[in-house]
């Protein structure tokens, strides 16, 4: 069952940017059974464009194509596809009704060249698209399956994952990837892999991957499986592991750690609000990414001037002029404040210096304070973190939302 | 001078990896006066490579194939290579004994399978590889090049730097790609292209790209510029359009709409506060991007409760029972509220409707309020936006950073 992506736009063959469809798209694929043995990016050329895809029908059982589905001049796939099939083109009453009542909801008017997004080649089922004006297209030829899909991302992953993934269901090989995931927060990769070598060394027959991205850590178990067969070496592998990571695991259901803050939270019955220096927003931004938070984020002050400490968060000036804005008592004080004003249970300050200006002997680029109270107690971390401007802010709010969750854990105290 | 580059290996044809090497090349073929017109990734199958590379052989004048020079079994480029070129392969033993100088120096003994690398195919120049084992090749076939380079990034920029270049150099068409950006908000991909379709139509030339991303809508108009010849047609053009799109566009500089907005408030010496209700600390995230914006950015209230707007933003609980929290009122009091406590000479303001709850029939998901505020007026911007809440949150942010250039612009005064 081979598989290959085609992604088109002359955009991907510049210096600045790169296809990273291909990524999820990949992994989609290779869950479902097939093995992706080719990836290729081709500009908004019809031949170039009519060329590939006519290999491709010769070499793979199913291609997916992303991008160029777009209204405008350079959006070609639909002429391009249509060469390579022989196949006619014409527009679709429905498609082009359902995009009228997209933008009439809108209250914008339809401009004439989105009419193109309404043309559908012969043969072809439409993939709905339910965030986005271009529908994608099922097309069915020799045997094999040719995906058309959105290029912008997010239309692309929403059209796969709820018109071709069900599809893929229905013809079903059998073989699956199964995967079990470890995201773990605290502990550096290397860290992770020195707990974990001796435990995976023993099951050669699942790939284990660690990956590293905003200062969490994933670890993938991964083996393939036939349908008449077990995964308790998996499920096996997967609670060794955690065995060995202790409470530096924050789920093994592929949560983000703003949403176990989340669930811990409502669990809790407590509610929440943030003081943001450095990250000026990055955290009450990731905390609302979650649907629902507002049952317990109250929301918070973004205090990036020394006043809108004093001000609105109720930092002693006094503090702030003997200890820094950037030091353990004012995060303390911010997150007592923050608290107070905001009425609720925990306050959850950072300061810090992101740079690239702002930095000193004593308190370089990348130090950073998180500030931690409930009714009860309040406490601060520091930390050091590497990088340019946006990854010590990033790394500041990771850090900020996993020092909550250790607060939250059943058991836990602050330290 | 068409060009193409192949990626060989199968780990990137897994989920966690992209090639991001052939940006690097892409720039620098580019910069030769090469035209990168397709990029593919192929897995470590002699079988694979050899039928690419036949492929290639017929449609680009230069094949950059990076990886699968290494000394193990996956290692499989050298022999696909020459089958693709029916060409015969040898050892050579001047690269054998520089790999065997190179172990020695290091004091560690060298494999057998080391030795793989000292094979070279009939008629190549060797590529030698300043910082690692594998050398790479380059090889004339019926006047178009093929080059072979190690993957490895470090090893790869060192080769293509060191061997590379200069043999591009001698050949030096001088050709470059030239290249005029065009950045615009306030218009949607079709609205900006029914305006300027009928003025780049008249300069067939020069390619035209329009590419749309959260919000904000490029234009990359490109064209290729030999050594004696001007560009005062790519200057005319951009001149044409900027004229029809008018003051939509915010930047010809490749800047961010954050930097626009940064660097107009400087200017006027105006300081800046935000209440974020919806976006709930986006807005802020994204104006503190820019390093400096703490000369201007006093920070704000991530207003997502009630409560929140009225203790710390002043709006009257009235307002919010009579009119809700999305609506004109509430935002035109969160403006002038964020200002009046953060000090600032303006007051910038969002609340809306992110989904997926929360909406009616009156109010669905997507609305969006956008409040702005200064010592004399008070204006607010209604829109509805499509898609998801992640979609939702970025638009409005956005369209709140779009509001406030527009109101900074010189001449401009709120509506």
């Amino acid at each position: 069952m081979k598989a290959e992506i085609i992604a088109v736009g002359s955009e991907l063959l510049t210096p600045e940017r790169v296809d990273t469809n291909s990524l999820y798209l990949t992994q989609k694929l290779t869950e479902a059974g097939f093995a992706v043995h080719l990836k290729t990016v081709v500009g908004d050329s019809v031949d170039d464009i009519e060329t590939l895809l006519r290999a491709a029908l010769r070499r793979s059982r199913c291609i997916v194509l992303c991008g160029g589905l777009g209204p405008t001049e350079d959006d070609r796939t639909r002429a391009a596809a249509a060469k390579a099939l022989q196949r006619t083109i014409s527009t679709d009453t429905e498609v082009l009704e359902a995009l009228r009542l997209r933008f009439a909801r809108r209250g914008i008017p339809m401009a004439k060249i989105n009419e193109r997004q309404a043309e559908v080649i012969a043969g072809a089922q439409i993939l709905a698209n339910p965030v986005g004006t271009a529908p994608g297209m099922w097309i069915e030829e020799k045997g094999a399956w040719l995906i058309l899909l959105p290029g912008p991302p997010r239309e692309m992953t929403a059209v796969f994952e709820s018109q071709v993934l069900p599809r893929f269901a229905e013809l079903g090989s059998g073989r699956r990837l199964e995967r079990r995931t470890l995201s773990i927060h605290g502990l550096t990769e290397s860290e992770v892999d020195s707990r974990i070598a001796p435990v995976y060394q023993s099951y050669p027959g699942i790939q284990t991957t660690v990956l590293a991205a905003a200062g969490c850590i994933s670890v993938w178990l991964q083996r393939w499986r036939s349908p008449d067969e077990g995964i308790s070496d998996l499920e096996e592998l997967s609670a060794r592991m955690q065995k060995v990571l202790g409470d530096f695991v924050f789920t093994t259901a592929d949560e983000k750690l703003e949403e176990v803050v989340g669930r811990l939270l409502r669990a809790s019955g407590q509610s929440l609000a943030v003081a943001e220096s450095c990250t000026a927003g990055m955290l009450g931004a990731a905390i609302s990414r979650v649907p629902g938070s507002s049952a317990y984020f109250h929301g918070g002050v973004i205090c990036y001037s020394n006043d809108m400490k004093v001000d609105l968060c109720g930092v002693p000036r006094e503090l702030l002029e003997g200890h820094g804005a950037v030091s353990a008592a004012v995060a303390e004080a911010l997150a007592r404040g923050v608290r107070s004003v905001a009425h609720s249970s925990i306050g959850l300050s950072v300061t810090g210096i992101a740079g690239p200006g702002g930095g000193s002997e004593e308190k370089p680029v990348g130090l950073v304070y998180v500030g931690l109270a409930d009714a009860m107690r309040c406490t601060h971390m520091r930390r050091i973190f590497p990088g340019d401007r946006h990854t010590v802010r990033e790394l500041t709010t990771t850090a900020a939302l996993g020092r909550l969750r250790r607060f939250l854990m059943p058991g836990e105290t602050i330290p």
